[in-house]
């Protein structure tokens, strides 16, 4: 129950950023519904499929859908309100990495892969969303690029589904979710972020 | 028989669009017949992954792939012809889009997605291979941007797929169709568009 | 045993292409090394994922992840040195070119496909992660642009995937990996593309 709280909560603050995208982008009232259901649905769906457990679960639910429906309309009808509220979104939004890097990893471990692939996974379902919401208005995606997010997904979703602590389940979901979540909190917050490989030239 | 021939109308119709960006984007010659396949065959691939049928339809048979590379010739060797086409090729585009979205709402029925679900995943039989096309040559895909697409394709197959008005089978396909159909090809001649969300300032 | 350090010489080679964009396109050190994976297994994910083989091979496996992220580093931190290596992992990416191709072919006729879509996913496997790498940085995928790379590896598949010229299939593999690295090597050597379709006008 409350697992399912803090999830939909993930749903709600990915389909936000789909929906806030859509319409800098442009897009019609349609396509910010459609981009915020892709921001917060994808990655779970790529996992989902990855392991085979089809039709996804987001696929699965009317809860996803209608979820990020909401989110898609408050971004289209309030999109200066949500911009002002950038940094709380911010905070959300590390919240729903933390959760979903550690749902991700777990459903990946119980698949029957290994615990540094359930790490991958569970990274995938936390950043997938955002790199399909990227590709989709063709642009690098950010998450790729800055500010210690993917690998705070990676590491938190690594203790999760790693035994290899000697951490009981029951200590370690948490313990994943709170590492992957304040480790990006930290990054914003410190304006922490990982040094560029040095180019030779201009070549860019 | 009359539907195998109806869809690869679709097929090829999807297929010219592809070809066409491909001449445009000026990729070589494989790579037109490539987006032109692209363009046809991956929102029923997508589709298909997605409710685990694999391997995709698209892929067990040849008749996609064949008409999909005469789509590619067509666009590769007469591109100045097709482009004076335009308005009928937007019209049978109209007619591949009611065909997809029908046909992609009874397969996910069929593999147990419920009616909500088979609606959204018809809409994505219909519009994913313009999506994929537009991806692959870098752009925002146009289905999400305008002109009323992606809606009439998912009001076309959430007609289909639902028993809720009380349809018949066979009443609720071609009733879909026709509703995903006219209600695009009225908002090509009628120039019908969603309005934009207001953005507080020229910040896209 | 030849076959793995040859597989993996592919992934490395592959994962190089992905590290060096990456670098250019000025991601942080864990998106460089996420991209030269992606780089290097996405064209086997996605065969496997159509063939419905899931979870796919890459990520069962260690290796791929390993290889990847050496690969990855040695661009970080050594991309000027790759670049003026750009002659020889041409070359190695040939060799994986064909390797790949000759595999992917493989598996799918294994999976029950016919030899023509065995060829496609062949070269899908070939080709896809180099398509990936180019969606993530938003451009349209070098691979279906030039220089003779796609048709290629498709050429080496349905060789190798074809039994139609009665070649025993210990002999066919091989005469398709040759067949597609060959004809990459002399396209490169020889500067050959294929003729771009005539534009009425300049409206690319």
């Amino acid at each position: 129950m409350f697992l399912t709280a803090l999830d939909l909560i993930g749903v709600f603050v990915f389909a936000l950023s789909g929906g806030v995208v859509a319409v800098e982008k442009r897009l019609d009232p349609f396509g910010v519904v459609f981009l915020a259901f892709v921001a917060a649905a994808s990655g779970g769906i790529a996992r989902d499929v990855l392991i085979g457990a089809t039709p996804p679960y987001a696929l699965q639910t009317w809860t996803y859908a209608a979820v990020a429906t909401a989110a898609g309309m408050v971004c289209y009808f309030g999109y200066g309100y949500i911009r002002r509220l950038a940094a709380p979104v911010a905070a959300f939004d590390a919240l729903g990495l933390g959760l979903f890097a550690v749902v991700g990893a777990r459903k990946a471990l119980d698949a029957g892969l290994s615990p540094l692939m359930a790490a991958m996974l569970g990274m995938i379902t936390a950043i997938g969303g955002g790199m399909a919401r990227d590709i989709l208005t063709a642009q690098t995606p950010m998450v790729l690029q800055r500010d210690i997010y993917a690998l705070a997904a990676l590491l938190g979703a690594g203790l999760a589904g790693g035994d290899y602590l000697g951490l009981p389940d029951a200590l370690a979901a948490p313990a994943g979710a709170a590492l992957a979540t304040g480790l990006r909190l930290l990054a914003l917050s410190r304006r922490w972020t990982l040094p560029l490989a040095p180019l030779d030239r201009d070549d860019a």
